[in-house]
């Protein structure tokens, strides 16, 4: 088989389409041809080596993937051939509470990721996806979409009639919003392009700032709690937007902490924290249980992923560097390989 | 009746004894001669005009206080004449959750404070202490005990088998050892101080570390717990400390931040609260209800807060500037004001 | 002004309308001109001294009502003249948690209640209606829709993709579909007339199950939720249906009492309860704080009360007797008293 | 080897000592020798057919039990052989939620227990088992013990100052008094038997209650909360009790229902649950990660399990039917079969 590897040095010029053995499933295994991959934007960290400067070499990227169940072990019981699948992002993480050993074995690094045309995973690393999702749209869930939901539903408690303040329109960001509208609260929603905020108020924004127009956001965004503040934040920024997230934040409200796609929460200040009674959640995607619910909404929802464009299997790193460039609205999808032969 | 105020401008120098009027008690308020109080060291900040610059003046200082009911107004039902009873910092943060309004009313500033022969409360602003405290240990209460039990029972969930990190030996911290003991939980201390932490085991502190001569702390912190962490920490430290104190907590774990103790909390990094799902929790003293349910435990326990030292009511100056020394292990307490004339 | 009142002997021919004096407002108190009351289940055994047999007469019984307030006593800040409010029922119950004093005073028994031309409050025991609502819809809103509320919000977490089930189409149960598809629920509602069915579908019941035709409806409830059970049920039937409501409800999950509106719950069965970790939640109204959240819900997705019948003033009486024929399909409503001369 | 299986017909004379082979573990699969079994009611249920009368035959009763791990499958990581470890109740819930499929599979029936001298099980179904303890005092824990401490700690929140109400003194019920101890709180305990009293008060009973010589014990109960109700009833008698717990809780109390252990609830009255926003809470054991939260807290305070009686593992029915008569305070054990010949 196929698959995309870091080899020898980090850097996107060192991803290389490689062959691999076919994977045979162990005990409890299954392979998974898969179908469809999407992008966050830990995984241009780690090809680059920032996320990890330590992770060992080769490596297969990217943590999002959906496919199809093509061959299960010995004790397999969770999934049959034939089952359309996600591989969830911490593979052992699968009830609440996080530990260190369920959060050690992530896809896309340390193990290797699914931009493969196959995967072998542990039966309990895998989920089923909605039925009325195509495979590119399931993709973009295992990460994104499930850390807006674990934010949201599982370490905060977005409700109807709550407000939620939402920073930017990645991938994310995106599914808060639409989140948001399922769960019945009001979404604000942040962004430097105007056409970008009709786009979040088209998915439903009750409220959009731009804050390149408006620098002091939290202003506008205060003002439209009546002064109150919002009741959660996703907060996705960093350091240069903490400060105002907790501005905006209502006495006892909470911040979610989505750092890692802004890749740099230093040096912030945390008076107000203390002073207002503020919650500030540290949010690592998400366990398995969490997924399962989430699929739950989505399906009943009939939710449709914003993607953001679609690149074929053998343009990965062009995917990759459409993620660097950071201006998409939504998730960035590539396709599973094409087979040589048909398979089952 | 004599009051300590804060007269025209900023400063220990500018607190003087003044005489007031006797309060006259309006519907559903109370007066209570207060018998003793006790210091944190927000009232220091706050005579100073660090806490807030914008605080009018004249201010009667001082959060902590506790004394005996002289008289009530129309309608009042919660206390009688004679009751020995504790003022509630947040005089209108009776229940859950936290907000703007409820916050507003702050003891020591911005209203007037307990320094004085006699306040008049609103009824809701009181509770009854636990019959085996002397007034000087019921004065200790308000803040610093209830500081430490919101945010390991309300905000927390310390229990048998939990490990607490506490910070330092103040007023907050000790408290915070000892209703740690109380849960069942363990408790690690540190201090630069040899003699405190040998009072600290004395209070059953289970594991200390002198951070003087173990600069880096948290990994003694997390050799103690198996290199998991901790479950919380009592951080009153600030930006000196918190770095360490995420390094200390384990994945999914607490950091309670009661940082008015220590002054700045600027410039701190929340990459690791990110990655290992962590929460940080402000917390600002606590509400009515946790105050009769902290009491509750303090009765049922026989707890005695540890006084460091006490001081005449016309020697308040000088209390407060031994709290600032920061020597003190425990609360310091200054007497309630000898009347004249014998009262009820 | 005039009043309902059940006079000398329980039953809904002691009812009289009769005069009081009007009422002037003392500290912290407000005077509300009623423009609307409705009609809970605990109203008519109220009257019919069912509820509580040692209730003192007279009393002016109905526990829901909206008004606008015309005075205000000396103290009064949360409402001014003009102001369009509704009472809670439980007046002294703000904040979770319950308690025994806190769940003492509530209207329409042990307190008079809102059957009047105007009442006397506590400031504390009004709150705010959205603006959206008419008299007569706002009016339903203080026992039905806040029992709904707590229920599924406070005392539940019903959330996106969650299956509720919803026993039969009265107050309570309206607002629970209402509030289901508000919170991004699935509903499933049990009646015995198709046509009532029809409407809940109208409302946006997913499913839905005659129990004339289905007795045993708890299979096709199971069935509904591939064979695991509903996350949470409204239970309203009491003794009749508790045992199917537990065969209906997931492994863990939560049987919501509000039993009140079936008369007897005695004689259920437990053994399913404890042997599948089921949660039963016995449910009393609720607090103003969550009558506040509920209203910022209902106001930002406009929802509209299920108003079954509105009666004039004068024929009070008459809407008691339909509340007690049991044919309503969402909620009962009295008009205020049209006064003889124009009111401010 | 040997074990005890109940052999073609339900009942105590049809549990017969038989010889299976030995067990060889399969891929992360465990065999551990078993040196301590104890015995819960349920056990007693089984073997008589009274709990499941389904349950297929031949079955090795027990779902308590302790030993030392002899040898580890393919890919077991967990444990190590010469380990100490339990099995837990249902193997396959690790962590909440519950769910159907994490229930399912409890030793004892359906699967075969632990009163064998060896036993095979997944690596995922066992804990290590704290230090301080014996063979026969670690075998108490996986049932009764995890039942009180899920019912207090994982279900309920009991905490420094709450007052618990524990019916009785059998297994769950001395565990429950041991762990409201260890967490701070006040326990009351009833029994019909002084004696048994008085060895509850020598465990740290705050107040007891003999059920015979005041048969309204709730008052009793009442009076000693100030007439508030306790926080938390640890209900294992059954429908003989509940009304009377129900009675002696507070507003918004628990009660945990652990009524396996009675036999019955059947036709109990739930109108004051729902007046008084009562929980009532099934209560069916515990996951492996509350398992082992109770472990770290039995090893920091050293807790020594209550036990009743020894019996050797060829005298396993005298056991049951000394379980059988009721009259044991805390619990009944069974050592671990002699083997012929040593082992490591």
């Amino acid at each position: 088989m196929r698959a995309w590897s870091v080899e020898g040095a980090f850097g996107l010029e060192h991803l290389h389409l490689v062959e691999r053995p076919d994977p045979t499933p162990g005990p409890y295994e299954v392979v998974v041809r898969v179908t469809a991959t999407s992008l966050n934007y830990r995984d241009l960290l780690m090809v680059r080596g920032f996320y990890n400067p330590k992770q060992p070499l080769p490596l297969i990227p990217v943590s999002d993937g959906v496919g199809v169940v093509t061959a299960v072990g010995p004790g397999v019981t969770r999934v049959a051939v034939g089952d359309r699948v996600a591989a969830i992002f911490a593979q052992k993480w699968l009830s609440y509470p996080a530990t260190r050993a369920r959060l050690l074995s992530t896809l896309g690094g340390p193990l290797d990721g699914m931009l493969a045309e196959q995967v072998c995973l542990h039966e309990d690393g895998l989920v089923h996806v909605p039925a009325h999702l195509s495979d590119a749209e399931a993709a973009t869930l295992p990460c994104a979409a499930l850390t807006a939901w674990t934010a949201m539903v599982e370490e905060g408690r977005v409700t109807a009639g709550s407000t939620v303040l939402i920073l930017g329109t990645g991938g994310v960001s995106i599914f808060a919003l639409q989140f948001a509208k399922m769960l019945g609260a009001r979404a604000i929603v942040t962004s430097s392009s105007d056409a970008k905020l009709e786009r979040a108020v088209a998915l439903g924004a009750d409220h959009t700032v731009n804050y390149r127009q408006t620098p002091e956001w939290w202003r506008a965004v205060r003002a439209f709690t009546d002064g109150e503040g919002v009741d959660q934040v996703i907060e996705v920024g960093g350091a240069g937007t903490f400060d105002q997230s907790v501005r905006s934040v209502k006495i006892g409200g909470l911040v979610s902490m989505i750092g890692v796609l802004a890749g740099g929460v230093d040096q912030v200040n945390l008076v107000r924290v203390l002073m207002q009674n503020i919650r500030v959640q540290g949010i690592i995607v998400g366990c398995r249980d969490a997924f399962e619910a989430m699929n739950r909404a989505v399906a009943h929802h009939g939710l449709r992923p914003v993607i953001d464009g679609t690149y074929p299997f053998e343009r990965a790193p062009e995917a990759l560097a459409a993620l660097g460039r950071g201006e998409h609205f939504g998730k960035i999808v590539i396709e599973g390989a094409r087979p040589a032969s048909p398979r089952p």
